[in-house]
C-alpha cells in the first residue's frame, strides 16, 4: 500500500483513489501519459464543444469503477477472489493503452488495431508500461493481456472489463455525458455497483434492479443517437480519414507530404515501431494538418484546412444502398471540380444496443446477454424477457447511412 | 436574426444560444476554431485530469454570459443601450481570440502580449474575424478592438468584459471549477446576473446581493489556492518555460532543433506573421517536443521527456529571498549534473483576489472596487466595507515562491 | 407589472420569477397557502425521505413552466395569442388549489373528487382566490375553471395545463425525481421547452427532438415503477384508506372518534362546505391519527399507530384474480385475531405511459398522442411510429395486482 | 450484521447504507418516525418553499456522515477504536431524538429544552427506542446518552457527534443547502472526511486541507445569512411565538382554547409526560392553530390565520437598544387596535460562525478551535492563524436585532 493515499479529482467520480503502488506507477508511465494527448470522442468536440476530455481521464475512470464494484464484493462477501483485484484494477487501467489517434479513423486508413497494441505494449519488454508490471509483480503482464484479449481464463474477470455491464461502458457513458452536457447518459451508477454479483462466471444484478440496468442500456441508446453518431460529428470523421487516404495515396506515389514527426512518417510508410507507435498522438496528427494546409498538394491542403476551421462536408441521409444516388453525387462533385475519391463518401454508423444472443451457446446464454437473479426463483433470466423497452431495441441493428459531400456542389446545401 | 436559433450544449450554461447571423460568423472564422486547439488551463491537466477544455468553449461561454446580462438589462428596464448589445456580446467571444499556446509560459519567453495579438487579429484585414465583422457591420472591428483594449469610451461596455464582475470570470471561475471537479468555484450565476445593473457607467449591484457577491470573490480566492496556483501545475510550467528558453538558445547558436512547424521557426527567429501566428496553438508545441524529445541535444531532449512523461520537478516552498538558498541549490544541481540554468527556477504567483484601491481616483472609486447599490440611502457603498471576509482578502496581496529543481537532485526527494 | 421582480429560490427551476401582480396575489391566497400542507407525493415519504415536498412547490414549478414555454413561443414567434399568457399561466399555478390531503386515498373513501373542487375554489366568492382572480381581471375565473376543467375553447391552452406534454408532468417529474434522489425522472427540460410550438391547436415537438421527448416519456416509465408503485409507499396507503374507512363506518354507527376538527366531523358527515374544505390539510389527519392512536376502538388505534410508527402491511405479488388466494389470505387473518374488512386489501396500480389512441377521433389523432413535427415532410408523425423504445411501452396497461396483509399473520413475513 | 444491506436514496448523500440490525431497529421506532413530522428548518419554509425537509431525514444523514467517518478512519488505519464505532453511529441517528415540533420557538416560550428531552427518551425504560438500544447491547442507552450530554469520557467520539466539525453540521448544512435550493452551503465533504483524523483526543484535519475547511466555515456563515436569519423566515417565528405565549396566557387565565390534542393541553398545563411529549409534532400546533383561527379569542384566531396564511409581520432593523423607536411602535400598534403583548416583537439572532476560544483552556485550546495537523512541522495550528477570511469571521458576534409589527399600522408598510 502507499503510506498516503493519492487521488484525484474528477467530475464524474468526485474522487478516483489509488492505495496500490503498482496503479501509482503504472500512471506515471509514458504510455499512460501519452493518452493525456489523445481525446475520448475523436471528432465529437466539433458538435459539443464540452467533449475534449481525454483517454487518460477515461482510463483513470475505469480503474475506479473497478475498484468500487470490487471493494462491493468484498463487502458482501460474494464469490470473488480477491487476488484478482490487482489484476482487473490494472486490466481496467491499461484497456485503451494502445489507443491509436482518433483512433477509428486511423484504423480503418491504416490498418491499426488497437488491440493488438494493447497487448503489445503491455508484453513488450521495452515499454514503461511492461517494465513496472514485471518489477512489482512478475508474470502480471502476460496475466493483464490475457484479461484485455478475452483469453483469460477467469471470464469473470474479463467480463469486469469487456461485458454488457463492464466498467469501461459505465465510465465512459457518464463521463461522455457529463463532458458533453447530454443529460442522457447518466444512470445510477452507485446502485448498479451495489447490485452486481458474480454468479457461475458472468456477473448478474438482482432482479430487483432491472430498471436501473434498463436505464443503463437505455443510456447507450440516447448516446449513440445523440454523441456517438452524430452527423456532424462524423463529418468531421469523413474528411479526417480522406485526409489521411490522401496522404497515405501521395506517399505510395513517391510524394511524402511535409514532415512533422517521424512517427507519421512510419506510419505511412507501414514502418511503424514500438517507439514511433507510442509516439503517436492527436497532436501529432493535428500539427500534420496544420503544416500540409499550406502544402503543395491541392486537395490534401484543402482536406486539411476543412477539418482544422471546421469546414465539414453537407450531407443527406441514404439509407438503402441506392447507387444511382450515389454515382449521380458523384457526377455533381465531379462537376464541381472536386475528386470524388476524397470529396464523396458515405458513412455507415451501426450497433445494437443489446444483444442477448451474442456469442449464445446452445442455452441461449451469450456474452451479450445480460441476466437478472431471481431471488425467489433461484434462477437467471435474461433481462429482454422482463422489460418491454430493452425487449424493443434488443438484437436490432441500427444503422445509418448517409452520404456526405462538400456543401460547395448544391446552391443550397442540404445541412449547414 | 438567424432563421432558426443555434445551439451549442455546455456543461455550464446548459445552452448557449445563438441568433445573431455575426455571431454564427465569426464562430466558424478559422481564428476562432483555433482556440479548440489551445486548453483553457495551461499545464492544470497535470494535476485535474477534468481540466482539458479548450479556450474555445470558454470564449463561448463569454458570449452567453454577456448575452445573459443585455438581456437581463432589457428586461429590467435598466439604463443600457440596447443598440451596443452586438458590440458587447461580440466583445466577449473575441476576448482571448489572440491567445497563444500555453499563453503565459509563451508570452514570457518570447515577448508576445496576447491582448496585443487579439486587437491585430481583430483589426487585420486578412483576417477571417475582421472580414466577417466588416461584412456585417462595417466598422466595428474599431469598436470591438476598443473594447478589448479598454479604450471604448463606454466604460460601461468595457467593464461587461473586463472588470471586477466581468462575463470572462463569471464564466471561467464557474468553467474551471466544473471541469476540474474543485467545487469552490461555483457561486450563484444566475443571481449575480439578475442583480447586476448599470450605475453611472459602471456595474454595480443591488445591496440585498452582499452575499451572493461575497461567494463569488471568495470562489476566486479559492480557485487561486486550488487550481491556478497548483504547485505541482506550476512545475509542468516551469518546464515548459525551461524548454523554450532552451530551444530559443539553442536557435539564438544557430543550431536550431528539428523543423516540425513553420510558424515555429518564425517564433523563435522573432519572425511571426499573422498566418503564422494564428497557425500557433498547442499541438504544434507538443508535436515539436515530442520530436525533440529525441533530438541531439541533451537538455531539450531532457526537458521534452519530463514534460511530455510528466516526470516533474520537485520543490521547496522559498518565501522569502533567500539568495543563499538559491545558491546551495544551484550548486546541487550543477553537482548532480544538470544545468542550473535550465533546471533550477524560482516561481513566483501572485494575485490580489479583490483591489478596491485598484485604478482608484481621488473618491477612491477605482476601477477595481465594487459598488453596491443602496437602495434606502440611495447610494454606492464598497463592498468590502460591507463584508468582513472581503475585508480580509482585499487589498492583500497573496504571493507564492516556491523553489523548482530535478528530483534526482535529492536521494529523498521533498515532493513527489 | 410589480415595481420588483420576485423571485423564489427553487432546487428544480433554479429561481421561480414573478412579475405579474395578479400571481403573486394569488399566491398569497390562504387557498394557495394550505397547498403548503399537503404533500405531493402523499406517503411515497415513508420509503423516500426526501420525498416530503408539498403541492405548494410544486404549483409554484407549473406556473413557472408555463411562463417559460409562452416566453418561448413568444421569442420564437410561433403562433400563440400572447393575450392568453396570463389566463395559462394562472391555471398552472392553480391547477391543483382543490386537492385534498392524501388526496387518492381520501378521494376514494370518501367520494372526493378534487377536480371539482378546484374548480369550486376557483369560482365561489368567498374565496379568496376568486376574490384576487376578478379583482385583477373580472371574469378570469370562468375562464381559468374552463382551463382546468378541459372545456375551454382553446384547446392549445388547456394542453399546456393538462396534456402529453403538460407543464404539470414537467414540473413534477422533475420534482419528484429531485427531492426523493431517483435519478431516473430528469430529462432535458430546457430543451423540451425550446422545441415545443403550437400547430393547429396542439403542442407538437420538431422531429429533431425526437429522442428528448423519448426520454421525458421513459422518465414518467420509471417514476412510475421506482416511485409513484412503489409497493411500501403503497402499504401506508392501503393502511390510510383503512383508517378512512374504519372510522367513517364508526361515524355512521354513531360511535364518532374523538373530535380533533371540525372540518374533519363534516367530512365523515358528508357536510363538507367550503371553509371547511380549504382547512382540510395532511396536518388535520396526522393530528386526527395521532390521537385517535390512544382511543377506545381498538381496529382504528391499531391502523393509526402502523400508519403513524410506520408499522406497514407485508405484500406478495398477486398479479391475477385469484380468488381462492385472497380468501385463503381473509381466514388466516382473521385466525391471527385481525377483521379482515381492514386488514386485507388488494391494492391495484395501473397506468398507461402514453396511449396515443386516447381519445382518438377518426383520424387516430386522440389527446393522448403526441406528434412530431417533420419540417422536410412538412407533416405530423405520431411519435411512437419513430421510436421502439416507446413503441414498447405505448397504449400497454402496466397494472400491478398486490395483496396486503398484517405481516404478524406470517410467522415468516413475506416482505419486511 | 443484517443478511442484506439496506438502503435509503438520500439527495444529499446518494445513498444511507444500513448493515447494523440495531440502526435498522432504531430507525423503526415509533420515537424516530415521529422525527418525519418535524421540519427541519421550522419556519423556513415560509421563505424557502423547497425547505419542507424534516429531522428524520437529517437524522438518517447524520448516522450515514459519522458511518462515512469511522469507515475512513478504519481504512486509514488511524488511532480510533472501532469498537466504538456502533455507539457513535447510533448517537449521531439519535441526537435529535429530544427535538419538539418548531423546536426554538417552543423552548423559548414554554421552557422546554430538547437535549434533555432527548436524554430521558433514550433512558426511559417505556421508549422503544430505549428498548432497542438495551436489547441489541445492554448498558448502551447510558452512553449514548453520555456523547449526546457531552459527558461521555471520549472526547473524540463527543466531537463526532458535537464538535466544529462534526456530523451533525455537516450534515445539515449539506442538505440545507440541496433542499433549499441556495448553493452556499456546499463544500467538499468527501474530502473533508478523507482529510479528518483523530489526534490526542481531538478530531484534526491535514493542513493540505486549510481551503477545504474554510470552504465548510464560509458555508455556515452564508447559511446564516441567507437561510437561518432571514427576516421572512424570522416573522413567521415571531408570529409562532405570540400564538404560543397567547394560548398560554389563556390557558393560565381558565379560558383554554379548544382541545384538539390531549399533548397540547399537557404542555400548556406544565404537566408533560413522555408519551405526551413523544406525540407532539408540527401536525399537532399546525392542526391546534387551523381549529383555533375559527375560535372566540380573537387575538389568538388572528395570529394563528395570519401564521397559517403567511401573513406575516413587516419589520425595520433595529441594530441598537433604541427604547424610544420601540416604545413609539408600541404606540403605533396600541393605536391601530392590536395588543402591543403580541403584536411587537424584538428579535434578535446571533452567533459566532467560528469561535477558537470558545471553551478555551490556558493553552488556548478550546473545543471551539479547530486545529489542523502540520505533518512537517509535527504540531497542530488553530485555523484561524493560516486563514484570513476565517480570522475575519471568527470570534465575531454577529447579530441581528430588527422590529417586528403588523404591517397595518402602517399606512405604506416598510417591508412586504
Amino acid at each position: 500500500m502507499l503510506s498516503e493515499e493519492k487521488v484525484f479529482k474528477d467530475p464524474v467520480h468526485g474522487y478516483i483513489y489509488v492505495n496500490d503502488p503498482l496503479i501509482w506507477a503504472l500512471i506515471n508511465t509514458k504510455e499512460m501519459q501519452r493518452l493525456r494527448r489523445i481525446r475520448q470522442l475523436g471528432t465529437s468536440y466539433v458538435t459539443y464543444p464540452g467533449g475534449e476530455h481525454s483517454r487518460f481521464s477515461h482510463s483513470l475512470g475505469v480503474y475506479e469503477v473497478v475498484r468500487q464494484i470490487v471493494q462491493a464484493f468484498a463487502r458482501n462477501g460474494y464469490p470473488w477472489p480477491s487476488e484478482m483485484d490487482r489484476l482487473v484494477m490494472v486490466a481496467g487501467l491499461l484497456h485503451d493503452i494502445g489507443h491509436a489517434p482518433f483512433s477509428h479513423a486511423l484504423e480503418k486508413v491504416i490498418g491499426l488495431r488497437h488491440e493488438v497494441w494493447s497487448e503489445r505494449i503491455i508484453l513488450d519488454p521495452t515499454t514503461e508500461v511492461h517494465q513496472a508490471l514485471e518489477a512489482y509483480d512478475p508474470g502480471l503482464a502476460k496475466d493483464v493481456a490475457a484479461i484485455i484479449d478475452k483469453s483469460h481464463p477467469s471470464k469473470l474477470a474479463v467480463s469486469l472489463v469487456s461485458g454488457q455491464l463492464d466498467a469501461d461502458r459505465l465510465d465512459y457513458l457518464m463521463r461522455d455525458s457529463i463532458f458533453t452536457g447530454v443529460d442522457y447518459g447518466k444512470f445510477d451508477l452507485a446502485r448498479i455497483i451495489r447490485i452486481m454479483r458474480p454468479h457461475e462466471g458472468r456477473i448478474v444484478v438482482k432482479r430487483s434492479g432491472l430498471h436501473t440496468v434498463e436505464a443503463y442500456l437505455l443510456a447507450r441508446y440516447f448516446m449513440y443517437w445523440q454523441v456517438y453518431f452524430h452527423p456532424v460529428s462524423r463529418s468531421a470523421e469523413v474528411i479526417l480519414k480522406a485526409i489521411l487516404r490522401r496522404a497515405k495515396d501521395l506517399v505510395d506515389q513517391g510524394q511524402d507530404p511535409a514532415p512533422t514527426h517521424f512517427a507519421l512518417k512510419q506510419l505511412f510508410h507501414n514502418q511503424l515501431d514500438m517507439a514511433s507507435y507510442c509516439a503517436l498522438d492527436d497532436t501529432v496528427l493535428f500539427n500534420a494538418f496544420n503544416v500540409w494546409q499550406y502544402g503543395p498538394d491541392k486537395i490534401l491542403a484543402d482536406l486539411c484546412r476543412r477539418f482544422l476551421d471546421r469546414h465539414l462536408f453537407s450531407y443527406t441521409d441514404a439509407p438503402g444502398h441506392d447507387e444511382d444516388a450515389y454515382q449521380a453525387m458523384v457526377s455533381k462533385v465531379r462537376a464541381a471540380g472536386f475528386d470524388p475519391s476524397y470529396y464523396v463518401a458515405i458513412d455507415e454508423t451501426a450497433t445494437v444496443y443489446y444483444d442477448y444472443y451474442l456469442g449464445a451457446d446452445h442455452n441461449g446464454s451469450g456474452d451479450g446477454a445480460l441476466f437478472l437473479w431471481d431471488e425467489n426463483q433461484q434462477q437467471l433470466i435474461e433481462m429482454s424477457r422482463l422489460s418491454e423497452p430493452i425487449q424493443a431495441i434488443a438484437r436490432d441493428r441500427q444503422a445509418l447511412r448517409r452520404l456526405y459531400f462538400p456543401p460547395e456542389v448544391l446552391t443550397h446545401p442540404v445541412h449547414g
